[in-house]
C-alpha cells in the first residue's frame, strides 16, 4: 500500500506532455467534407490555401480540402503532390515514405493518406503502442525493463525509453504492432511477446516546431520470465537493463531521464497496479491527466 | 487473445449511465466563494433562493452562498437548518442523518458539509469505492464474485452488484473503505480485505429525480483464495455467487442485469485486465465513456 505521500509533481509531470488550451486554440480547424481531421497553424493554412487553391480552400477560419477530391485514393494523390513541394521547398522535413491514415477515428475508413512527416503539420492524431515490459521478482515485487535511447537518435538521444514501443502504421493492428515491435526492437520471441495485455491508452496534445501533436498511445503489460534479456537489434538503442518500480517512480517524479510521452504510459502502469492511491492529494488530477487529448 | 469483436453495444451501456450534455445545461451553477461546488435545478434553485435569501443569493444564473456564512461551521449549520426544513416540506427525502462533505475536489478541505440525501439536489460530487472481488481458477481463468442485491432494497431490488462497494463517507480514506464495507458487507476478513489493490477510477454524470448525480468511483481489484466465501451480513444482499468473466461481459453487454454504475466498473476491469483489445472498433470511444464526469 502507497504511503499517503502528496501526487503534485507526477501531475505536473503529466502535464508537461501537454500544451496548454491557449497555445492549442491558434490553430485553424481542417476539415475533409464533414470530419473535423486536424489543426492547422495559421501560417501553415495560408501558406496551403494561397499555394494550392485546387486543393485546400478557407471558409473563414476553417480550412478544407477540396471537395472535388471525391474518393481517398484522389485525396492521397492531391496531397501527396503538395507534400513533395513542400518537402522540396523545406517547409516538411524529416519525409518518410510512410503514409498514415486521416480518418474520423482509429480503424475507421481512412478519408486520405497523409506521409508521416506532414501529419503533426495537419495536426492529425497518430497513434502508437508502448509496452511496459516487466519481471516479478523472487519477493513478488517487479522490475522494469528500461531501453536507453542511442545518443545518435534524432529525437530525444540517450533518453529512457519503454523496451517496446512504436509509432502505429496503417494496415497493422496494435496488437500485431506490438509482436513486429518487440521482435525488432528487442529481440523478444513471437510467442512471448503475444502474452502483451491490452491496458488501456494514454493520450496528450502538445505544440510542436512542426505543429500540433495529437497522440493516442495503447498501452500493453508484458511480464516476462526473469531469465529474458531483450537484445538491441537495430541499433536505437544503446543499452536495455532492469530496475525495480520504485526505482522508476523516483525517475518519472523527479528527473528528465525519460522520454515524455513514457512518462504518462508508466505513471498509467502505477495506477493500475496499485502503486499510487485514491488517498495520495493529486489523484484524481493526475488520472485526468493521462487523457486529456481526444479519444477517437 | 479477445476477437475482433465491436464493442459498440458496450459503449452504448456506458453511455447510458451518464445523461446528455443537453439534459445538464438546465442546472444552474452553485458557487460557495469562487469555487463551483454544484448545479442546481431552475426550480431547486428558485424555491432556494426565495425561501431562504439570507442563506441563498441569485446573481444571474448563478446561486451564491452567502459570504456572511464565513465558516465551514456557519455555512453547514445554515444549510442544514433549510435543508431539515425542506425534508419536513417533503422537497429532500430520504433523510440519512449524515453529512457529506462539499469541496474543491476530493480529499480537499471542506467548504462545508452537506447532509447526503441533498447532495444529488445540489449537483455536488459524490465519491464511492467498488471492489473487483475474483477468484483465479486452476485453469488461470477468472471468476468473479457477484452480489445480488436484496429485492426490498428501495434502488435497484434484485439486480447484480459489485461484492463489496460503497459511499465514500467524510474523514475514512478509500482505502479504509473498501476495508469498513468488505467487513460489513461480505464479511470479509480485514487482513484479506487490506490486499485489495487501488486500480483506477470511473466517472458519470447523470440526471436523476432530485437533481444532478456526479459520482466519482475509486475502482480496486481483490484477488480472493478459492476457497473463500462471502456470507452476506446486513440483510442488503440476497445471495453472493460466482460467474465466469466471459459470462460477466454477456450480462453487462446485452441484459439490464447489473446495476448501471457496475457496468462502468467491470468494463474497466476488462479494459485493465485485456478482455478488450484496442483492434475492436469502439475501443477508444469506450474508454471515453469510462471517465465523462469531472475528476476531482
Amino acid at each position: 500500500m502507497a504511503a499517503v505521500k502528496d501526487l503534485h509533481r507526477f501531475v505536473e509531470r503529466a502535464r508537461e506532455c501537454n500544451s496548454p488550451a491557449e497555445a492549442r486554440r491558434a490553430f485553424a480547424p481542417f476539415l475533409v467534407g464533414d470530419t473535423h481531421a486536424g489543426f492547422l497553424r495559421p501560417e501553415f493554412a495560408a501558406r496551403l490555401t494561397t499555394t494550392f487553391p485546387d486543393v485546400f480552400s478557407r471558409a473563414g477560419d476553417v480550412v478544407q480540402l477540396s471537395s472535388s477530391l471525391a474518393s481517398p485514393q484522389a485525396r492521397t494523390d492531391a496531397v501527396g503532390r503538395c507534400m513533395r513541394q513542400l518537402s522540396a521547398d523545406g517547409l516538411i522535413t524529416g519525409w518518410r515514405e510512410e503514409l498514415l491514415p486521416v480518418a474520423a477515428g482509429f480503424n475507421q475508413e481512412p478519408l486520405f493518406l497523409l506521409e508521416r512527416a506532414a501529419v503533426p503539420a495537419f495536426g492529425i492524431k497518430a497513434y502508437g503502442v508502448h509496452v511496459n515490459c516487466f519481471v516479478r521478482t523472487a519477493s513478488g515485487d517487479l522490475e522494469v525493463w528500461v531501453a536507453r535511447r542511442s545518443r545518435s537518435k534524432q529525437t530525444w538521444p540517450g533518453m529512457l525509453d519503454h523496451m517496446v514501443a512504436g509509432g502505429q502504421p496503417h494496415g497493422l493492428s496494435p496488437t500485431e504492432n506490438v509482436v513486429k515491435e518487440a521482435a525488432e526492437e528487442a529481440g523478444v520471441p513471437e510467442a512471448l511477446a503475444r502474452r502483451a495485455v491490452p491496458a488501456g491508452v494514454v493520450s496528450y496534445e502538445v505544440v510542436v516546431h512542426e505543429g500540433l501533436k495529437r497522440d493516442v498511445l495503447f498501452c500493453y503489460d508484458l511480464e516476462l520470465p526473469p531469465s529474458f534479456v531483450p537484445t538491441a537489434a537495430d541499433g536505437e538503442v544503446e543499452e536495455f537493463f532492469r530496475m525495480p518500480v520504485a526505482r522508476v517512480m523516483e525517475l518519472v517524479e523527479a528527473t528528465e531521464e525519460y522520454k515524455p510521452n513514457c512518462r504518462l504510459v508508466i505513471i498509467d502502469f502505477l495506477v493500475r497496479h496499485g502503486y499510487l492511491a485514491p488517498e495520495q492529494p493529486g489523484y484524481l488530477a493526475l488520472l485526468a491527466a493521462l487523457r486529456t487529448g481526444e479519444l477517437s
